[in-house]
């Protein structure tokens, strides 16, 4: 049985040995075509493939029962034209927990500290003063550090199991929303129904939303307007969620504190658009994620389930 | 016994209450002398003062017996001229703790993270496309992310035992340096003769000495040349530590990865000042403290040991 590996991130073989049956052919993940000894492959592990390459395996590898993604969530290879009748598909769910949500950290504390406040500062050759020096402390009605700060992860997963102890461990009040409520990793998890609530106690918004129709726009106009002035919103799920022509609006007329996007609705977001002059505004161009960690462990997992007729893990 | 406590943070005086003999007494900590009425304190408390203010009252308290700063490390009451035999002073250490170990985990992930160069980018309306989209993970002689990254705490006191876990939480191996080696909090804690070793296997410096005499450019050029050529340098200190201009040309010269300055060997740093525009060079304004939290509960422990004829706590 042949499975497929892509060229795109280093994978350490020798961690995926030891199927008798399975033989392992690396590919090039960006190529337009796959080569013609490689077009009986059943397994499929995709990384950073180009729309080219998943739209030629879509339709000229007749055998293929299973595609391993590598992404949390993968886009890519649903658009690809795959027949998901026959075709499994699996994400890298949990491979970038960590990385995700130490980019999602780093974004608050961007935020809070106001690092991108002092950049402007320091490129003007200006000593940014007004942001150092003797400060209250914990101000009500400001976000300028995470100690006793309420977070709201909305998308509450593994990536935001991962965030929180380490919110936490900075004085952080954490809450969760999610479809399924309930209490996780000891945080309490609430459903939708309850944002009204939950928004106006929110000093920062961590959104961690996958991108698919049921979150389009999640965050729009009546949801931001819930949020106290000073809160923040921090993206790091998918750029869909979020409805930009209100966000832009609310930073412009000053109604929440900030956004920190790593994902835009558009990506790479367009010369010219206005999201890279709106005040408060942190730009980071999706590089939260982008480095699996582990995947070894997962694929061999799921290809000794997919062997022995066992339910794979992380099946869309 | 007059007490005077300053205008220029909000201390809660109901929870300094209860002790018989003491009066307290607000005092205007920027106006250049103080009412005749307070003359005959005995104890100062101060907190941002103007350095008019404390040599007026160098001059002008010949009753003072005790001056509890705020700040960590209360170089303007050395500098204002107290007669050190009769005025005892002790520090805000500990105050200061937790705000400055989320402001040096805030500059660490800045430059793990690449904030500052995202910023750049966003200011002249670029996408940063080569910070973000798949990346390799943890590549060596590279400072991209706290998980797995060797961090060295330099000046390993009570913000380090507040730092270090955060960053054990991110993943990164954490070991200090200190006057007195030893076991401190879980991290092993070297003397400075240590450093030679230590350097080349560190992947971000993290410098939290004191200002004084002696340790006055204790990272110079030759210890600089130490560190690896991706390594990072973060001074949440005091500037007087780092020789700026052995930095300077390392940073020019691409000898280190970069730096994250919250202090200066001159603060405000001049206008013109080569650091500005240094290449990797990450300008915070002496923000990292600021913010003393829990000063109440330190003042009382100290005002019942100074009545009772105890010993202070952080004496200096």
């Amino acid at each position: 049985m042949k499975v497929l590996y892509p060229n795109t991130l280093e994978l350490d073989t020798a961690a995926l040995a030891g199927f008798p049956t399975v033989t392992l052919h690396r590919y090039d993940a960006r190529a337009p075509t796959l080569p013609d000894d490689l077009l009986d492959a059943e397994v499929l592990i995709t990384w950073a493939n180009s729309a080219a390459n998943l739209s030629f395996a879509a339709q000229h590898l007749p055998r293929l029962r299973w595609i391993q993604s590598l992404a949390a969530g993968p886009n890519d290879v649903l658009a690809a034209g795959f027949d998901v009748a026959r075709v499994r598909v699996t994400t890298g769910s949990g491979l970038h927990d960590r990385t995700v949500a130490e980019h999602a950290l780093g974004l608050l504390l961007n935020a809070a500290r106001r690092f991108f406040e002092m950049r402007d500062c320091q490129l003007r050759g200006e000593w940014p003063g007004h942001l150092g020096g003797p400060q209250p402390d914990r101000a009500p009605g400001t976000f300028r550090t995470l100690r006793d700060a309420r977070v709201l992860v909305w998308g509450f997963g593994n990536i935001g199991r991962c965030l929180a102890p380490l919110l936490q461990a900075l004085g952080a009040t954490v809450r969760g929303v999610a479809r399924r409520p309930g209490v996780r990793a000891g945080v309490e998890v609430f459903g939708e129904e309850a944002l009204p609530a939950l928004l106006p106690e929110t000093d920062a918004l961590v959104m961690i939303l996958p991108g698919d129709a049921s979150t389009r726009h999640a965050l729009g106009r009546e949801r931001l307007a819930l949020l106290p002035k000073h809160a923040w919103v921090v993206n790091v799920g998918r750029g869909s969620s979020v409805d930009e022509d209100a966000l832009y609006e609310a930073l412009v007329k000053g109604e929440i504190g900030g956004a920190a996007l790593d994902v835009f609705e558009q990506e790479p977001l367009p010369a010219g658009n206005k999201l890279y002059t709106a005040p408060n505004l942190i730009l980071s161009p999706h590089a939260a994620g982008g480095r699996p960690q582990g995947a070894e462990a997962l694929i061999v997992d799921n290809l000794r389930r997919f062997l022995a007729g066992q339910e794979l893990r992380n099946v869309i």
